[in-house]
């Protein structure tokens, strides 16, 4: 692979892909985007390029791909599918690590933290975020950066902001995929971020080993932005800004955490959610949260549990993805999205069954 | 219509089909009960016969309508459909609320007490079950009748065990249509109870406007048994058996309900879920918790939440009911289980991705 003529590529690819300290400027589905991508489509590599350059652990050629498999064009699907094929005899190999919170739980700043942390003990680590509600700002992302200042300014470190725009089947297909690039990269951690206010937890759940949700103490307004049904998927919770003043108040939700976790019943793989206090900023706390981290990951790939939840991730994947493509082949008929407006009303007055209506719709369906 | 001839039907009926006491003994899907249901194809009545016997408070064509809907059998299911299409402008006006607990928890103890407080209060009550995973034992059910004794004497309420085999989508629909032909036979309150350890309380939690969850005190292995997920679609937990030595316990169990609760964000309706004690036995807090339930129910009536809820609850039965057959058909390939074998070793050894393996499977789906 000749190294220069990617170095001229770089140079010459559009702003959207410059690395900058580490921190990938995310691509977009936009159509100003699309435009930036055509101008680039004769500085698309071939799969063997892209491969090796990866396995060469060459960030740039990392972020093309990760830029590919986010591509909507079908050029670039039709190669981003072939790269993941390529990529797979090499991913599967690091810890996959979901992290969620209500914004103000201090997630980058933590993140900052924890992955310094991980990095002292020689781990190479990918940080990817999941959030395909919000159209996040630049703003925000750069705020990030700010806040992840000393992770993104190392060699063994890559951050890569979420997809800005698409459904949330689509960036969680986005966000696997990447995963798997980074893991061919060498990467033995990957974080996945999510900020624990919407659907999207689900969808991170399904693709890591690992969940952990960031609390902070007051157990008021700051838990009401956390959706029902994230507490129970959590592998273990720290509760952060555990300094000062703070820390009195944060042992406190700890010990009310817990009584509330009691009250759960233990998760499939029989490890018991510990609840931990941390602070991002003092950094004491988040070597008892790495330990604990290890612990489970021990306590997880003795019982077979590991490779066994992985399986099952799998195969739910792909499940769920014929499913969406068998309803999305149905709702994008037209005669379905004109019938369904007339079915809506029937079954708004209660002039007929949800199954009956099913069935007349399925029927229509079967007539096209 | 002529009650005579119902009269005749009744006797020549099958067994499977006699009203004892109130309770009705729960039709199967299998081959045993098929063979009976073919004996008595010639008592079907016609739709307009159901309809009347049900609009007259009929409980012997009640249970034959319900039996009809729970039938598998193509005859049965078309008149099923036509009733149910019928009944539903009568249908509608009942509060339905489902109940779950773990067994232990005293369900059918506190379904009797509860149903009898509501009776004395001039509401006519019909309870239903849903345990499709379990083919319930007939002494379980003869269990639940010495229980519910006194309750299943009253001619205002009717007990109907749940449909004894078939899989949860299949049992779902039965209980939501046995909620209509209850709702047109004039029962203005609906119990479905459910068991507290499975799918089905998702599936429960679709089909009613309150769903009750009942513990019990101990805190320790008692819950064990509850699945995940279940504490936070309650919109109330009655910690029951709090009589005798166990009042103090069950009081301390609600504080730490209550606590835990406040862990919570509040439901979607903005109603904040109630923690009460309850004795079953000594039918103290029974009527703290009916009035507790009526609070409920004027909150969410004067919200506009009652009927919104109801909106989205049909709306999303339709949506499931599609993607379900449309999965069936997928899955129900000859083609495609041969195929799904091969795909799920592949996956299994990490040489393919879930997309791939899932868009080559449709691609096979569409050339048959």
């Amino acid at each position: 692979m000749n190294s220069n003529k990617h170095k001229s590529e770089n140079t010459s690819s559009p702003s959207s892909l410059k690395v900058q300290g580490g921190i990938e400027q995310p691509s977009s589905l936009n159509p100003h985007a699309v435009k930036r991508y055509r101008g680039m489509r004769s500085a698309l590599l071939d799969v063997d390029e892209y491969l090796n350059g990866i396995r060469n652990k060459d960030i740039t050629i990392l972020s093309k791909a990760i830029t590919l498999v986010e591509s909507s064009l079908p050029a670039h699907q039709t190669i981003a599918r072939e790269l993941i094929q390529a990529c797979l005899p090499f991913a599967g190999n690091s810890i996959r690590i979901g992290i969620t919170g209500v914004p103000g739980a201090g997630k980058s700043t933590f993140i900052e933290a924890f992955g310094l942390h991980l990095l002292d003990k020689g781990r190479r680590l990918a940080v990817l975020a999941i959030d395909p509600s919000s159209s996040r700002s630049k703003g925000s992302i750069l705020g990030d950066k700010t806040r992840m200042e000393e992770l993104s300014s190392r060699t063994d470190a890559y951050i890569r902001p979420s997809p800005s725009a698409g459904s949330l089947g689509g960036v969680a297909r986005k966000t696997r995929e990447t995963i798997i690039l980074c893991e061919a990269a060498g990467y033995d951690t990957v974080f996945v971020e999510t900020v624990g206010v919407g659907q999207s937890e689900t969808a991170v759940h399904s693709m890591v080993d690992f969940f952990l949700l960031l609390m902070i103490s007051g157990a008021g307004d700051e838990l009401q932005g956390i959706k029902r049904g994230i507490m129970e998927m959590a592998d273990a919770i720290a509760v952060n800004k555990a300094d000062g003043d703070n820390k009195t108040k944060a042992e406190f939700a700890q010990r009310q955490i817990k009584n509330a976790l009691h009250l759960f019943p233990p998760t499939e793989s029989g490890w018991i959610p510990e609840v931990k206090t941390c602070s991002a900023l003092t950094h004491d706390g988040i070597a008892e949260v790495w330990e604990m981290t290890e612990r489970y990951f021990n306590f997880v790939k003795q019982k077979s549990y590991f490779s066994h939840k992985r399986q099952q991730q799998t195969w739910q994947i792909m499940l769920e993805f014929i499913d969406a493509r068998l309803h999305e082949r149905f709702y994008n008929k037209t005669a379905i999205k004109q019938a369904l407006t007339n079915y809506k009303a029937k079954l708004q007055n209660g002039q007929i069954s949800p199954y009956q209506a099913g069935t007349e719709l399925l029927e229509i369906f079967d007539k096209l």
